[in-house]
């Protein structure tokens, strides 16, 4: 099995899109050609990570029409779809096709339009992962999965709901240094819990969460550039390594597993990726973990063995996880701020922890030159998770 | 990299389901498990190919919904999609992830319920996959497509309407051998072209195209489980080598082509796999076409290799085709016959070859023992092509 190196990384602005689906991609998979200089080297595959397209855009085949704009012919080309989790399950395709000698370059390429149907038809297409007759047919969406998993664990952990919106405004802060991220809007506990208006400002969507404790609904589109790590010095920017993968499935209808304030996906995911890697939790310098609502920050940070069970919310109000703290996670501003375009999202965590591994994260990086990184996608409500480990400086 | 085989298939029966997309999924891939008997071995991955159950079935996520239901934890799960090639790309897929040494047992699942919704809105559906500002906003469907081709086509090389309607009787006759087809009905030159009633019974749907030039709208599922071929001895039934995969891309709008009677994308995905597995057109015994507009069966029948160009529609008037033919085509029924659920329909070719290539396919096996397969998975309009050639006795 070869090494896999990223080799170029592009991203669009996050946000409600100005122009089509198709055309954020190409701009993606445009600016990671060009940072990785191929010259006249030829893609050997474009895998494209998109969960909804089919009902939200009306199109299918989109890696086919991605290397239709993009002259690639005849570059092999595929969609893969794993729900939220979609964009690292495409980079994991990826660096099994170059992995196994089958392909040299890979282009991945994660882009969803949510906005292309209004904010109640974008959240019931992401629904549509949850248990058809268990979870579907009750009417339940994510947030209402996330709520109530929020009450339990808060419960059981003695999170409270100033934790949560901790999450929230260190998210914001970071997202405001980024000038792709959805929200740039910084975020004060006065504003969002404590002051007269909070209420207002502020109002539940699935109790315990409020509007500030869920991700909006994005567009935006990332790629990333794969290459076997024997070649990537030929390429123009510090490689970052692809140094371990993760995935684990897990019961799909959350009242069904034995407890449901346990990620066990989540855990097993990260203890594959690192034991792939060849290093453990403290190692890491950097972290993207999946917040689509603010409560899994927190639970994730756990799960992946940063923190002891029910210390999350510890380290977090101590600062641990913010910008300059020992393990900054999401400095990008994560799904609560850079914005979660649903497939794209797993890429988009890689192209974030790829540029903090380059140091080219500008006003976001995180000092002191971090050189391993660790992402959390989290597909279906914690029943499909892919963890993804990077070494820069290779 | 590893050799990658076959060593379990399965099957739902063809047509219109009585049962849910997952549990036809569940069926088939139950099937082959037990078909491989894999004993307490655990499966690491599963792929799914699908195409439309965003918007037919309101599902995402099926290939975790799929590890749910079969029990699988904590597999890793995927679908793939890459419109009517769903099937083909998604047994690459495995068989990349075998042979990059991530994975040992692989169970790719295609799945599609067409008949989810009215014929209309499977239709629409399928067209997603064609070009949305050159083809799709100005009403174009599949079959408008294949009708166009066919003009042009038919006129280039002389084929008259008598040679579409033998493909559509060969296959007939060929599906009404397969108990699992969807459409066991003989068909004559005098019911569909020539007699009193042909008219009312064969009226014309995109003309040239006549109603027994079409692929029903199917429901089905089928699967196979991969493994590395050094541990497939350990398995039950004999193993097939995946020997050989091509794939290629195109220009996604057919009227952009320089030649739109041409289907290069199918030549060189053919040449791929041949080369691949070392061996021609001529070694090959029996094939699976993509015969979804019986024109197609003829096309890629010379741009596969096996025919000299305007040579297929004189092969096919000689027999050559036929079940007892010198290279059957199709003998399972094809898409025309046996149906064509989308996603599904390129795991049910290999699945179709790997009967043939171990002699268990009953009534419609093809004599003399035949040892190597060929698979040809159209996906778009010919612009996403995935070729396969399986080789027995391994």
């Amino acid at each position: 099995m070869r090494d896999v190196a990223i080799v170029g990384v592009g991203s669009t602005q996050f946000g409600r899109a100005q122009w089509s689906l198709l055309k954020m991609m190409c701009e993606a998979s445009h600016d990671a050609i060009v940072d990785a200089a191929i010259g006249e080297r030829k893609i050997d595959a474009v895998y494209v990570a998109n969960m909804g397209s089919v009902r939200t855009s009306r199109q299918a085949g989109l890696a086919s029409a991605l290397v239709d704009r993009l002259n690639l012919f005849p570059a092999a080309a595929e969609v893969v779809e794993n729900g939220p989790a979609s964009g690292a399950s495409a980079v994991k395709h990826g660096v099994q096709a170059v992995a196994s000698g089958m392909c040299d370059l890979v282009l991945v390429c994660g882009g969803e339009r949510m906005n292309e149907v209004n904010a109640f038809d974008a959240t019931e297409t992401v629904s549509y992962l949850s248990h058809r007759y268990a979870e579907y047919v009750y009417g339940v969406t994510l947030p209402a999965l996330a709520g109530m998993f929020a009450r339990l664990y808060m419960d059981r952990h003695g999170v409270e709901p100033r934790h949560l919106a901790m999450v929230a405004i260190k998210n914001h802060a970071n997202g405001a240094r980024n000038r792709k991220a959805h929200l740039r809007i910084p975020v004060t506990m006065e504003g969002i819990l404590t002051g007269p208006d909070a209420f207002m400002n502020n109002p539940p969507v699935a109790e315990p969460l409020r509007f500030f404790d869920c991700c909006p609904v994005s567009d935006g589109s990332s790629a990333v550039l794969l290459a076997p790590a024997a070649l990537a010095a030929e390429f123009r920017p510090k490689p970052v390594l692809v140094a371990g993968i993760g995935q684990a499935t897990d019961c799909q209808a959350v009242h069904e597993r034995p407890d449901p304030t346990q990620l066990p996906a989540v855990r097993l995911a990260a203890e594959k990726a690192f034991a792939m890697a060849g290093i453990g939790p403290a190692d890491i310098d950097v972290a993207e973990l999946h917040d689509a609502f603010t409560i899994l920050e927190i639970a994730e940070s756990e799960e992946a063995g940063f923190f002891a069970p029910g210390e999350g919310a510890k380290a977090l109000e101590r600062g641990d996880t913010a910008l300059g703290g020992r393990l900054p996670i999401n400095p990008s501003g994560g799904l609560k701020a850079r914005g979660h375009p649903v497939g794209n999202t797993g890429v988009s965590q890689v192209v974030e922890l790829a540029l903090q591994l380059r140091g080219e994260a500008g006003d976001y990086q995180v000092a002191g030159n971090p050189e391993r990184g660790f992402a959390l996608n989290f597909g279906g409500f914690g029943n499909n998770v892919v963890a993804t480990v990077l070494k820069g400086g290779v």
